[in-house]
């Protein structure tokens, strides 16, 4: 296992630490909880939005933190939902008294701990509403899931909803315009190689050197299938093509392209696809409002991509284009 | 070789029409004469900034152009420098009147190909005049550079110089303060892996699975030794050893430090390296007034992460913070 660490068990601990000290005008880390907290939570008046899964997926979500997204990010273990206990006090630290909204990718442990963190915190009087992302079309069940997998979608999800809270709004409307994204957003992804979780040593699974997967999770959890290594022209209709039909996106729609690196994907290639996609788009007709490209929901170092469409409305877009100030997205 | 790519001749191509798609609103793309230029270029009475280089350390130096930074950029094929009609022509591209600074990184095809470039565009009658960038201290001379290499600087010379060239201030001053991050800023880089040219179709070099090199060079040129992996506090006391002692750096210095991933670390493991480096620094006691996390000059997919350090004074604060609006670097 070829990593820059220092050893398995203090990866998600310093990794923090580092977080903490890179953007300490934006983010305070509590270490104890391994919670990345907005510098000014809380901010009375202001819904407090409260995201977080396993590590391994950086920046999502501790570099979403900041103003315009996110007030706080609960780190678990890598690849291993948060515990009650971290995401009740995550909760705690940035409620302002307007009420928390829970963003929660679809995996079973994240929903229970999440959930479990909800009812302890409503039973301390803070009002939490929980939006569930479930993005991704590959697979219906998976690995850790009931029903679809929460992937790129949720990047899109905290920005628009944070935004939201950030203007001033209650609880509803945020929570109502963060299952509005997450209603509107299709993904998919694929790897060339696996990644290896450091405290497990070895790849999560194995793919021969012509061999690529289709419709992969976050987790390295298998998707649709292994084939043949094929072109980035091809790669980019088996990923558009589930994605266009399942919403399903219309001619004339307007959305925002999202192409996402897992990690070990570098930036030439990001952008190679990007173009792939484009024309897919253009192709079926889509008005590309807006985009992002690079590494923002990662599985280690995992070489692939994925793409996520969100079918924008003008709320959404003003939302987007909001000013945001957090260590990974900034305008 | 596995890459999303379609053919290794398209892969520049492609991925600045994939640059250009997605920030249509910030560039335009010559894909005659692969040159990524500010949308609105030229900018009348305003400096104009060129830099390039060989392709595959992304977002270097397409991403970097936009208002505050570049004005255009050239990408020669992968890991060759692009040719003198390139530079000349966006040299051409950018020229406001005010003359034109070219940055380039010490490498003997980019120096001589932005010379011939520099010299054509005199005879245009456009004033150009050419900082070089320098700043790896792993080695004096190598595969193909005399002198120190130009690595991690090059992104804050950009950045800084450009910010200088926004407030409109004369070539000779926008020259000057480029000259001066590049002598004040120091740099050192290590890979775990090597990366593979697309041309080539094999890694460029081999290490065994428990070997890293030390002082590599963006290409996968030889550094300074091949050693055992170590762990990340060891790896970041052998980047930052010598480099606090070349300029050398003393205590109470202000630093921006600037830790980059070569391609395929993923962001986790460069803050663990971040958090590495703050300790040693602040031993060091050195004031981190400014940080930079993340893959930004990259050497394709290549695993490993290297540390820049600048020097600061007022003047370069001040531009470091500046409003800059590029694909890649944004606030």
């Amino acid at each position: 296992m070829k990593k820059l660490i220092n050893a398995p068990e203090d990866v998600v601990d310093e990794a923090l630490q580092g977080l903490g000290a890179a953007h300490a005008d934006l983010v305070r880390i509590d270490l104890a909880q391994h919670l990345v907290l907005r510098r000014d939570a809380p901010r009375p008046g202001k819904v407090g939005l409260v995201s977080g899964g396993g590590s391994g997926h950086e920046p999502l979500h501790g570099g979403f933190v900041g103003p315009g997204m996110l007030d706080a990010a609960c780190a678990g273990a890598v690849f291993t939902a948060p515990v009650p206990d971290q995401v009740l006090a995550a909760t705690r630290a940035v409620d302002g008294g307007a009420g928390v909204l829970h963003i929660v990718k679809n995996y079973s442990g994240d929903i229970m701990n999440f959930e479990m963190a909800a009812e302890l915190a409503a039973a301390d009087g803070v009002e939490v509403v929980s939006v569930v992302t479930n993005d991704d079309v590959a697979v219906e069940d998976s690995l850790y899931t009931t029903g679809r997998r929460g992937v790129g979608v949720t990047v899109l999800v905290e920005k628009i909803a944070g935004a939201r809270a950030e203007e001033g709004a209650p609880l509803q409307d945020v929570a109502g315009i963060a299952r509005r994204v997450n209603e509107n957003g299709r993904s998919m992804g694929m790897a060339l190689t696996s990644c290896t979780v450091p405290a497990a040593g070895r790849p999560t699974f194995t793919l021969d050197e012509d061999e690529m997967a289709i419709g992969i999770g976050i987790h390295g959890e298998p998707g649709r299938r292994r084939e043949k290594l094929k072109r980035a022209r091809e790669i980019a209709e088996m990923l558009a093509t589930p994605v266009l039909s399942d919403l399903p996106f219309k001619a004339g729609d307007r959305v925002l392209a999202f192409v996402n690196g897992m990690g070990g994907t570098p930036l030439i290639e990001l952008y190679l696809m990007y173009a792939q996609f484009d024309a897919l788009l253009r192709a079926h007709g889509l008005v590309i409002a807006r985009s992002l490209v690079g590494n923002y929901v990662t599985s280690l170092e995992m070489a692939g991509c994925s793409l996520t469409l969100l079918r924008l409305d003008d709320e959404m877009l003003r939302l987007w284009d909001a000013p945001v100030r957090t260590p990974a997205l900034r305008w």
